[in-house]
């Protein structure tokens, strides 16, 4: 059996092995060739890949270095059985196409909705606190108190809207509970009144969220509903001042119309951990938000060291299953071509 | 009667008016005119401010642009009656010497001590999570996924130790206990069992929580027995790969046994928003930290546009207890010489 898998170059800047790396390939290297099967592993996901896949059983791929997965790519990898996503989040597979291809997609469900939901709380507080500035400050040489404080607010008081609250955007408003602020959510089905209490959240329609929110924290996945859910009209709508966090995915807001609510002082801030495509070409324009306005990442929250530990059991247990001739964990299932 | 009152010049940086910048002074400018006080307001700490001071009544400064006063300086003071700090934190003003030359001294107790709590949290995980790493990633054009993720960790089962567990100490512990942390503390007194369950801390003597923590956080006043609290033998028995959070004074932490610390990897990040002297000098050796190991702040965690709304309305309060021949109110007090 032939794996490949696809992820980030390695990296002088690690301080260590990063397991999730493709030269480190979260160990698999080992466990597979013990049981006398063959992995590939790369950083191409162009025509290099293409060839790779052509006579490939399994595709192991990660949402920070997608291999974006469309008819095209599957009608010329004709022998794959499945496509695991060393993380969460799985759009960068089309689900109809696998299907009709006869593809099993599944993820390491779980394994990094506790690193991701710390993201979010620290990209809020580094918006409404104005961190990048007072940081940029410090290591420039500069003692502007004033152009800090002039941005920068306490996140207690004010109201914070989750849009989805899933594994994710629950841990999130657990983490926010100790904060005092006000918490509302949208989800597509409204929750226990028990769930409500012990996370501190109140229902509300999106519209009303959105409306009322001081920081707008989005923690659903991407698909057809959620394409640019935040374009001209919802970002328009949002309160004069407020900040959009955004781990989710980088399609879910509308990228032009994000960078003309910024540029024109609607909205105070965006911190975003996720872009579209990926990696994010050196000149997509959130990358140079107007200064003191974003406190943006590369698409690292869900790749803790911890994160990529539990994702590499994930695989794992996948690929032994795999191999058994078993099927995949049903919680791990995203796309299941035998239901 | 003449009050003077020192602070950070206004910015062009700042988006709005900032409250506690010399040139707004915390609105006082008509609170003192109608009642047919005088008003200075400067941002000059040095010679000028002594010719200022050798009239005046009151002086109120600022932790965050600090009248350093000591004996030299009040002695030419012979008028000064009331010194208040517009924030938290008098270390700025020799108690001892004040008390001699019959001077109160006032701050505004708990007029941010959320904001600062909130700012713990920032760089706590702004730290763990390798953050300013990321962000300098994505505004540079990068996409270092292993560069990045190769020192980011999750906060959740990190053991974090909170030195003081004042008013700043215990709203850090409220917010960080929905992170899954195991919490240690120390202080002066042992808190109540009630207290540590609400906060979710366990005491702990120093030596242990520097031996065990992942995380320490510095939440102490400046005084005798904290002056370089951290020097080289304190840094070199924590855990190494630990990170070290610093909003309470810069001056607890030993500067170059700092430097040396994360010079040599022993520690793997610090974040400070307090410096020594204020405003730290332009080449100040914790603004050139090592790239990755620093998530520093100029001295503004409690400096939020809330906070200084709290700020304004203390130091109204004061001056009105003054202006009438009271007393400041008791929980104000830092020094009184008629004690």
């Amino acid at each position: 059996m032939k794996v490949v898998y696809v992820s980030y170059p390695p990296s002088d800047a690690a301080g260590r092995d990063v397991p999730a790396s493709a030269d480190n390939a979260l160990g698999l290297q080992e466990f597979l060739t013990e049981r006398g099967h063959e992995l590939v592993t790369t950083t191409d996901t162009g025509a290099g890949l293409d060839e790779e896949l052509s006579d490939a059983e399994v595709l192991i791929t990660t949402p920070f270095w997608p291999v974006y997965l469309d008819a095209d790519r599957l009608s010329k990898a004709s022998n794959l059985e499945l496509v695991i996503t060393a993380g969460v989040g799985s759009d960068h597979t089309d689900p109809e196409t696998a299907k009709q291809h006869g593809v099993t997609v599944a993820e390491v469900t779980g394994s990094n909705v506790v690193s991701v939901a710390e993201h979010n709380v620290l990209q809020i507080l580094a918006l409404v606190r104005n961190f990048v500035p007072a940081h940029t400050d410090a290591r420039e040489g500069g003692w502007d108190v004033a152009g800090v404080a002039g941005a920068s607010h306490d996140l207690e008081g004010k109201t914070v809207g989750i849009v989805g609250l899933g594994a994710i955007g629950a841990r999130t408003a657990l983490r926010l509970k100790g904060f005092d602020v006000r918490m509302l959510y949208y989800a597509n089905h409204r929750r226990s009144p028990a769930d409500e209490e012990t996370l501190g959240v109140r229902y509300a329609r999106l519209d009303t969220l959105v409306r009322e929110s001081d920081v707008v924290c989005l923690a659903l996945p991407l698909m057809e509903g959620s394409q640019a859910l935040f374009g001209p009209e919802r970002l328009a709508a949002m309160k004069p001042g407020s900040w959009l966090v955004n781990t989710a995915r980088g399609a879910i807001v509308d990228r032009d119309a994000l960078v003309e609510a910024l540029g024109s002082g609607h909205l105070a801030g965006y911190a975003g951990d996720t872009w579209y495509p990926q990696p994010a070409p050196a000149d997509h324009p959130w990358r140079s938000l107007p200064e003191g306005s974003e406190a943006m990442t590369i698409h690292c929250s869900g790749m803790t060291l911890e994160a990529q530990d539990r994702i590499a059991e994930g695989v794992r247990e996948m690929l032994d299953a795999h191999l058994d001739g078993r099927r995949v964990p049903d919680d791990f299932l995203v796309v299941d071509p035998a239901a």
